[in-house]
């Protein structure tokens, strides 16, 4: 781990498209070491200008939905369109282990294998903020390294899939047919940021199950208020194990892409998710920094056990850790 | 507005109900001076223990949806039935001046005359953030004063809603009937996080309209993800003019709140709420702190257009700033 390579070799590296390369650049990133991240910071500069060039697809679902099945689907599809293909991640339950990575290998076997896809699994990290910063930042290398596709996946739980919805250019719900108990885990708000959903295992006996399902969802979504781009998200069904569907949504996001490149809409919408990212950046920067403090944890510990006790108002209780911090 | 009163005559004058008292506190609430903040402060440590025993009810709907007029019937509506009503806002768009207020007296004809109604428009503010966290103390003193309904009034654009939910215990979403461009405007996910819809101007020729929107709203909504809290969000009409729906809004309030009550849902609610509240106001504190120093602005300013045109990294960006400062 600690044989790292001069900051031009690893720039030269990854703009040759050499993922060993780019493996060890992520490894950068993912560092906690100051020294790395600040040659990560040095490497990521030097190939900017080569980033933006990919199809950026953000895909949610919950838990059984299928995405590992449809990524694979889905991903060997365009590889054999020619694409190349990289495959990240947001999850803040993984923790960095083989195991996670062994995961990600057995889920998409043949993508694994595949020369023009590049799977990597999540990053882990002490805040979800700080993993989604990673993964975003990997997304940057990968396009650098020649990607034109970029999926990213998150587990449908929490917060993730509002952060992962600020790094892509287009967001793909996966949907069980059934609105019951499948749904539950999945975090409220996040059908209304979809920009279209697939309902999932569209095959033999669930097949009916599905079109119904499909047709429900797309009334649904009819009375959500528009999304401003003149995009009405719409809904589709698939099927990992037949392939029907795929083709159809890799056109989809095709469309999309050129509705939102011709109105501007795309940069616009990449500008307003780097400003964003900043945003958030500096403030857990400055958070960090005064958490960072000695005796901070614990006064926070204190101070919030009285907030939720009633006993304390939130602004006395910032008040008094600044005064005694 | 410089006759400060001593705390305790703050305190008793709230506790006492007496409105004018109430009005001067709202108003040190609301002052930027550190001194009146710091009064401020100790008159709500004061009434602390005698708040949160009212019903928080916010409201939400695009312009045009009927807010006031609802506000003005259902509100006539409890304190006939004998409730002291405290009608609140948080909207982001009003300035500061007599025209604010005087809105909000002529849009509520009635309720701005009825001596069981307090109306208070909505606070000014340089941000959002300050502009709900003023609400949310507003809310409290009127809690003290012995107001056992508080409704809270948001403009259905931007992030007030997210704000004012994150401060009630219902969140009621008022609609039109007909899902076109009556919707532009409100935030998507919006909806989502609506405890009841409301169709409003359910009389006359717009009686099969407002039925049919029903309906077909209150299917969308069984789509969307369980609250699990095991309360369904229904969909009413009402109308403000006939008063037809509006004593089932109150009741279904109250079957809500009885159920949240009976399973701890809603002082969790509250809980996490007031941790919400301190946390975010303790980032905007770190955040105003780090922008009053010399500099930053102007430095803040750069750094964004750099970013905005992609020449700059986001994090590059927060380090440059850290360090410069």
């Amino acid at each position: 781990m600690r044989n790292r390579l001069p900051p031009d070799q690893y720039i030269s590296g990854i703009l040759a498209g050499d993922r060993l390369v780019l493996s060890r650049a992520i490894t950068l990133i993912e560092s906690r070491r100051p020294d790395d991240q600040a040659l990560a910071q040095e490497v990521l500069t030097g190939v900017l200008n080569r980033t933006g060039h990919s199809v950026r697809v953000g895909i949610t679902g919950v838990p059984g939905v299928g995405k590992s099945t449809f990524i694979e689907t889905f991903g060997k599809y365009l590889t054999d369109q020619g694409h190349k293909l990289a495959v990240l991640a947001v999850d803040p339950t993984s923790q960095r282990s083989g195991g996670s990575l062994l995961g990600d290998k057995t889920r998409m076997e043949q993508l694994s294998v595949d020369p023009n896809a590049y799977i990597r699994p999540s990053p882990a990290g002490d805040s979800l903020g700080g993993v989604a910063h990673r993964t975003r930042e990997t997304m940057l290398l990968c396009e650098a390294a020649g990607f034109d596709v970029i999926l990213i996946e998150t587990v449908g739980v929490g917060q993730s899939e509002t952060l992962v919805h600020g790094m892509v250019d287009f967001f793909l719900l996966l949907m069980l047919a059934g609105a019951g108990d499948e749904l539950q885990g999945m975090k409220r708000g996040i059908m209304e940021l979809a920009d279209a959903l697939a309902i999932t295992k569209a095959d033999g006996d669930n097949r009916p199950a599905t079109d119904r399902a499909r047709v429900e969802y797309q009334n649904a979504l009819h009375l959500f208020p528009p999304t401003g781009t003149g995009w009405s998200p719409p809904v589709l069904t698939c099927s990992a194990t037949t392939g029907e569907g795929i083709t159809d949504i890799w056109q989809l996001i095709q469309n999309h892409q050129e509705l939102m490149t011709r109105h501007g809409h795309r940069d616009r919408r990449r500008q307003e998710q780097q400003l964003a990212w900043f945003r958030s950046h500096l403030r857990n920067r400055l958070e960090s920094r005064f958490f960072q403090q000695t005796g901070v944890a614990e006064q926070l510990k204190a101070v919030e056990a009285q907030i939720k006790a009633g006993t304390l108002l939130p602004v006395q209780a910032v008040e008094n850790l600044l005064r005694n911090i």
